[in-house]
């Protein structure tokens, strides 16, 4: 097992420390953290012990060694580098680190790839091949150690991406490893840091010292920064600079928007709200001031060059995606497509994975086109949305628009969904909100897994209503995406510990539980229950009878409390 | 115009006075109450008022005279009975109050469907026609002349039910009175009235005379206390007598389990959750100690009877509902449709409305199915689902986990959704989680409206991005399903008035809104912009000439504040 000493970890001593008034996370109640181990592969999961003899109940744990709680000092140090030996054998063997592409086209399993496959609980040659074909992504950075490999891919489980990041307005370095360490907490597999505020380079390295997730970057903002907020005095040099410094940072994936072509521009005049990403619009800004095309996709070598090197992946940016019901599925968004399409062989050439991003705000209907769409142009590259939005009309609670989106989007293939928290559209989301924007999209990518009947995804919701049927309370808490909410919830009506093995809750009472009514008459099922034959030669009417002197119980299946 | 002096509701005198405390809820900002006219019915529309020169905008509006606060004293006498005249009339003409479905199979359009057809933009004879067929119910009793009309049927706006009521262990009259009023304001289109505790008959009694939405109840519930809670001790005669009570105090649709049949009941013993449904569960221990048929069916007929007088509609309850992923489009669940589908004719044959109920807890891949065979096994009666919800792991957030079922539900065809809260499982649901469950159904089916393509639907959802295009904050506040909410989000970073004016939010902040450098550009064009014929004469250099001599500013579409 890797781990480095807190003193190798020189980089976060050269700024000044902002984590001091942060107070440790703790875990889950009843759950602990284990690994499977095969050789120097070690994968966590989160083990949620049951009451009452069930089997203890092992999930997919994205919060790394956070899990435990960390002090200010271990803040400091950063996170154990746990894929340094592997990069480093990795590195004496080929001269250098090469992608994960490379080494899967090659037939090679790696050491991402064994973690992976423990992870998801498939085969190393399923991810290597998935990956060989460029249709899933193992985002690793080898500049970022730390973070515990997982993959992007409509074969495997749909992931979530938390955005974190201060903007010129508002929140702090400490707020954001604060958000950080929240995201994975409540289960984020990556995070985008699109910090555009104070301190973007310092920020970006808290939490990537700190992250055992994926982190993603815009770079555009940064080097948008560099040319003091002009986006017509961008260029690539520039912008490459900016790619090197976060590449050497570790930064993962790169969000890059190169698109927008001049040509698509003008298909958003008649949009009812334009351009609406940040890049998309910086970069149209930049197109049209020089009326040349986007240095990004003239370039676009250039650029994979960088991402080679350090493997950094792409995720292609939707500069041009809709920002309302009304620009949906519209000429410009897919004229971008076909774009990124293109782009994603040439990515490809250069053994550089790939990630597709898409929209946005679509109505239901128009969802499914997209996922569809971009499965043919981009050859099978994993789709990564942006929610989508359902409606524009509920501003305050974009969370749910959009994890409407999401559940259909990711049932439809797509292999990673961004959140989209309460506050979108409205300010810079707070940690509650990146909590309530994470738990909305766990949901949304938990109900895609099922519909898509990915294997094993049933056993979470059949332990939990298992649970439920059985009145064991806390099992039903623990086994939830979100613990500490449920019983919170629970404890408002009831406070007093011994509702927690209550055979009713405050929303039916004793008397109208159906679970209560219904586990009576399983009870009786269990000592009384007759063999059909038996039945059959007893008669109806004595099986009445025995159902009445039994005390009226009799099984007829179970129940949890809802109302009617 | 009806309406009714207070000293003439007599019936909330002879109750103990439990409003004294509840403050009157007011309007939204720049929202009035404005009415449409065509003779004596006057149809509510909420009209918001905008900014900039925007014409106002006209919503769908539930609150009744709640919108502009009642006292009291108001609150004591009750809401106005607008439709007394209406009710007069047809006793007068006819002898009784026939039924809506009575009067529209006669080719009769009543003052409530004409009330609805400009509620809802259509024609009275497309009111007509679908009541006539059974494809739509307007749930009006005669005794509940306070509603205001509204329909339930698939070619019209789908429409969202929130259920409150006590229980055994929490809440008084005045929380649920309250719970109604804000209900409403949230937009719930009818209310179901589940108590199960103390003062049943008074709680309905002062939430039907405070109610301007049709009110749904479950009778079994307020039988099995005129049996003290015994259901073996349950019989037709106690239920038809707590139909008739509920009835003559105005209840506008019932709740009835007549589709529990005995031979269904072994169709759950092999469920993960068993029976979920309160009166299935009753009725489910009923026939098991009698062994006995459910009587609710074989006096089905006796029920149609005074259902027929007072126009009180069906609601066939789904007793054998799935309540887990494990349980969901099970043989029991499909067996008791087949016995609604029965049910429905017979209901017809006596110029009875029904609707039918539906899940409860569905994966996303198996939703379409249960529309499609409702649809068929009832022969186009409306649908009126509880979700449904689309995994089981998400205690305290099953507002979301249902609000994804609910709205892909409401596309394929489900005319009312009915919410559930963040505390379904957990505990009753608090005025909070009222207005948490009820907007998070608003957007479903508002979601579900625009899927459909429902003539009108998406002009709010321009409205509102119109207005995030063109920074008219308080605009994009107020066009929302909760100003409020919105309003208090933006002002938690940014909480100077200013700021409801300024080009950029605490988001991204004013060098990187995407909305302020597109429009930026959209300024430009409006003064600059060249036609084709004119661009192609001049030359691409010279557009980025004029571009950049423009300032920089050329129109690439609006925008709105998003991330990336």
């Amino acid at each position: 097992m890797s781990s480095t000493k807190a003193s190798e970890n020189k980089s976060l001593k050269l700024i000044e420390d902002p984590v001091g008034t942060l107070e440790p996370l703790g875990p889950f109640a009843r759950s602990r953290r284990v690994h499977v181990e095969d050789g120097d592969v070690r994968v966590p999961f989160r083990e949620i012990e049951l009451s009452a003899g069930e089997p203890s109940f092992r999930v997919y744990e994205t919060s790394g060694p956070h899990f435990e709680g960390r002090s200010v000092d271990e803040l400091r140090a950063g996170l154990p580098k746990l894929r340094q030996p592997w990069i480093d054998r990795r590195i004496a063997k080929d001269g250098e680190n090469k992608t994960q592409l490379w080494y899967a086209r090659r037939g090679i399993v790696t050491e991402e790839m064994r973690f992976i496959a423990i992870r998801e609980s498939v085969t190393p040659e399923l991810v290597r091949d998935e990956v060989a074909k460029g249709h899933a992504i193992i985002a690793v950075n080898h500049k970022h150690p730390e973070s515990e490999p997982m993959i992007i891919g409509r074969r495997f489980l749909v992931k979530v991406n938390a955005n974190i990041g201060n903007s010129a307005v508002s929140s702090s370095i400490a707020d954001e490893v604060d958000k950080l360490r929240w995201a994975v907490k409540w289960g984020a597999d990556t995070i985008m840091d699109l910090s555009t505020g104070k301190n973007i380079h310092e920020t970006r390295e808290w939490i990537l010292r700190n992250s055992p997730v994926p982190v993603g970057t815009v770079p555009i903002y940064q080097a948008l920064e560099k040319v003091k907020g002009k986006p017509e005095d961008l260029n690539i040099d520039v912008f490459i600079e900016t790619l090197i410094e976060q590449a050497e940072q570790g930064v993962d994936y790169f969000t890059i928007h190169a698109g927008v072509l001049l040509r698509h521009i003008p298909l958003t005049r008649g949009r009812t709200t334009g351009i609406v990403s940040r890049g998309g619009s910086i970069l149209a800004k930049w197109c049209l001031h020089h009326h040349k095309e986007n240095f990004l996709y003239t370039e676009f070598e250039k650029i994979c060059d960088v991402m080679k090197k350090y493997d950094v992946s792409f995720s292609l940016g939707d500069g041009l995606r809709p920002g309302s019901i009304a620009d949906a599925n519209d000429d410009a968004q897919f004229a971008e497509l076909a774009t990124l399409g293109e782009l994603t062989d040439i990515a490809w050439k250069h053994d550089v994975q790939v990630m597709i991003e898409g929209p946005g705000h679509v109505p239901m209907h128009k969802i499914k086109e997209n996922v569809e769409l971009q499965d043919r142009i981009c050859k099978g590259a994993p789709f990564y949305t942006l929610g989508p939005l359902v409606t524009d009309i509920a501003p305050g609670y974009d969370h749910i628009t959009s994890a409407i989106g999401a559940a259909m989007i990711g049932w439809f293939g797509t292999a990673m969904l961004c959140y989209v928290t309460p506050k979108e559209h409205l300010g810079l989301p707070n940690k509650q909100d990146v909590r309530d924007g994470v738990i909305a999209y766990k949901i949304a990518a938990h109900a895609a897994d099922l519909a898509k009947g990915h294997a094993g995804a049933q056993a979470r919701d059949d332990a939990l209503s298992k649970a439920r049927f059985e009145f064991r309370w806390e099992d039903q808490f623990n086994l939830s995406l979100d613990p500490e909410k449920a019983r919170e919830f629970h404890d408002e009506t009831l406070p007093a510990p011994a509702a927690k093995g209550a055979h009713f809750c405050s929303m039916c009472g004793p008397q109208f539980c159906s679970m209560k009514i219904t586990q009576d008459l399983k009870q009786y099922a269990d000592s009384q229950a007759l063999s059909e034959e038996e039945a059959r030669a007893r008669g109806l009417e004595e099986r009445a009878q025995a159902f009445r002197e039994g005390g009226g119980d009799f099984y007829v299946g179970g129940a949890d409390a809802e109302e009617e």
